[in-house]
């Protein structure tokens, strides 16, 4: 078997010398255990933040050991009574190309719901986290303006399509050109804005205040940096921003020593949230998973027929993911970034 | 009549030339109009945002117009059907001893309910803040803890003592050792800092701590600057900063041209917003007064039972009013800011 492991913890952007593949022996399953072998590993932005020492959310991936990641896998070997072989399961199993399992906490797919890679974006963790996001902490309504940043991605695409189905007008925020066209003629947003193309916060905020005539009621804020500093001045009275991730951010180097971020070095910013009564909402999806079933019969159907489309960026082979995920940090993949683990690519 | 009006616009801290006292023809009520002889005059923090060009939540003051203010006022003369002549009433009349008004939007009070000051006070707006603050915006636990800047201003204190009541766990933090022996042996804190005496934030924040073994759960906002910073990293999972005001900032001078703070410049407080799920809650509490019977039905007997205890600190004099005004921005007032209007002081 195969595994990328944390070679050594980045200063700044992660460098392909800071990961590591190791071959190892298979592993055999014991009592009860599964042998899962990988099919889809998926990347996302918040693994940036594993790769750091210090407090966050979750613990961070010791040095040596392997990279975190949502997978799709097939079950080979089964000593489970509850797992048969040729099961498509779901879960954490890491950057690896197969895995023990006790079957804790594994999820069984159905592949007749939708395709199996969707169970680790659109129909999993990042669509998840765009559904809860915005109906738990956006709390649209009918009529109002929503902002999206990274509005291709695996996150900001489901924000957009769901919003637009509750009859929002949606502004998107993206970078490149064959962005900002996907997003307005494929995913259906009002108006996408090239961050890229636009030299500064201020003439951003220009260009987003003129597709939001009537102000931005949410910020959907996954990106951080010149978005966020565009987008604050626009923010009507009772505005929401459901902040879930800061991408434009992650490489930004090791945190300072505490509290070096002085509230008292910015008051415009906390003035504009007092004066405006801006809800500030930091959410981390792994507190909502009791509504995760509701999450796919609402949106399961919607991807059936139609009204809601995804886009993914394959990569192929394991050794490849290194290199996919810093591509991933610096905005060059475009759609949910995933790796085909498999030998046979095609066949899932 | 005699009011004071705003000369020019105050750069940093306001001073005395800042302000103009004015005598004036008293006014003679038309038909339906009441005439209002004002007994007692609040002086609040937000006042200062008023005197600052510039967008906030309401209408800055002219040059040359008189300052605005919560008001207890006596009716003097009734053309109005609604109020009678020896009527108590409260209302925005400003900085001045007489007022005509319509009688829209004027409260009747009872003396026989708490004394008339009060009604600007502890039972008038502050007293809001700090009740809706604290349930509607903290959402506070049992058993939580919270932490309270400005723990023995108008507004702090209240949010201490109704929070003790429900509980929870309370922290204050207060600007010499007076006020926080008050805090800690009238207002029942459980402990209360000095951050007079504190070099600086990060000193602040382990004091703070030492006294919060379980974290904090909610701070109430109101001061900014070192005990925000002091405060933030002590915050747990799931915090909510209910956030009403900046005395600290409302000084630091004219607010820089947009957006000038760069969210981007401060990664590390957004950073800690987001791993703690924490909720910012920007309020203003005139979107609030649909609940204003329910705080007079929840606290005025609490006051009258002696369970909520309030502070006064009275200038006599309408004249005086500027210099009180320039102290409790520096915090040198102790409680409820008020200014006898009265020519007889003892009388109200």
């Amino acid at each position: 078997m195969q595994q990328v492991v944390l070679a050594a913890r980045p200063i700044g952007e992660p460098k392909l010398s800071d990961f590591r593949l190791e071959s190892r022996p298979m592993p055999t399953p014991g009592p009860g255990q599964l042998l899962i072998r990988t099919v889809w590993l998926s990347l996302d932005p918040y693994m940036r933040g594993r790769m750091d020492e210090g407090k966050s959310y979750a613990a961070a991936v010791a040095i040596g050991m392997p990279m975190e990641g949502g997978c799709v896998g097939e079950v080979i070997t089964s000593n489970n009574p509850l797992f048969a072989v040729g099961d498509f399961v779901e879960n954490r199993f890491g950057w690896r190309s197969h895995t023990l399992s006790d079957g804790k906490g594994v999820r069984k797919l159905d592949a007749d719901i939708a395709p199996l890679s969707t169970a680790i974006g659109v129909l999993g963790m990042p669509g998840f986290t765009a559904y809860i996001g915005l109906h738990t902490h956006g709390m649209p309504q009918k009529g109002e303006t929503i902002v999206v940043g990274a509005a291709t991605g695996a996150v900001g695409s489901l924000v957009g399509q769901l919003a637009k189905i509750q009859g929002l007008r949606t502004v998107g925020v993206a970078g490149g050109k064959e962005k900002c066209d996907y997003a307005l003629k494929v995913l259906g947003f009002d108006a996408c804005l090239d961050h890229r193309s636009t030299a500064d916060a201020a003439a951003l905020s220009s260009k987003i205040g003129a597709e939001c005539p009537n102000g931005v009621d949410i910020y959907f804020e996954n990106t951080g940096g010149k978005t966020f500093d565009a987008v604050l001045p626009l923010i009507n009275v009772h505005g929401r921003i459901p902040l879930c991730g800061m991408i434009s951010l992650y490489n930004s180097g090791a945190p300072p020593a505490e509290p070096a971020d002085r509230f008292s070095n910015f008051p415009k910013v906390w003035r504009t949230l007092l004066v405006n009564r801006i809800n500030v909402r930091g959410f981390i999806i792994t507190d909502h998973y009791d509504q995760f079933p509701k999450f796919i019969d609402d949106v399961a159907p919607l991807i059936q027929k139609g009204k809601i489309l995804y886009k993914e960026s394959i990569t192929i082979g394991l050794e490849k993911a290194p290199q996919a995920f810093i591509q991933l940090l610096r905005g060059e993949n475009f759609g949910k970034q995933l790796v085909s683990v498999s030998e046979d690519p095609t066949r899932y």
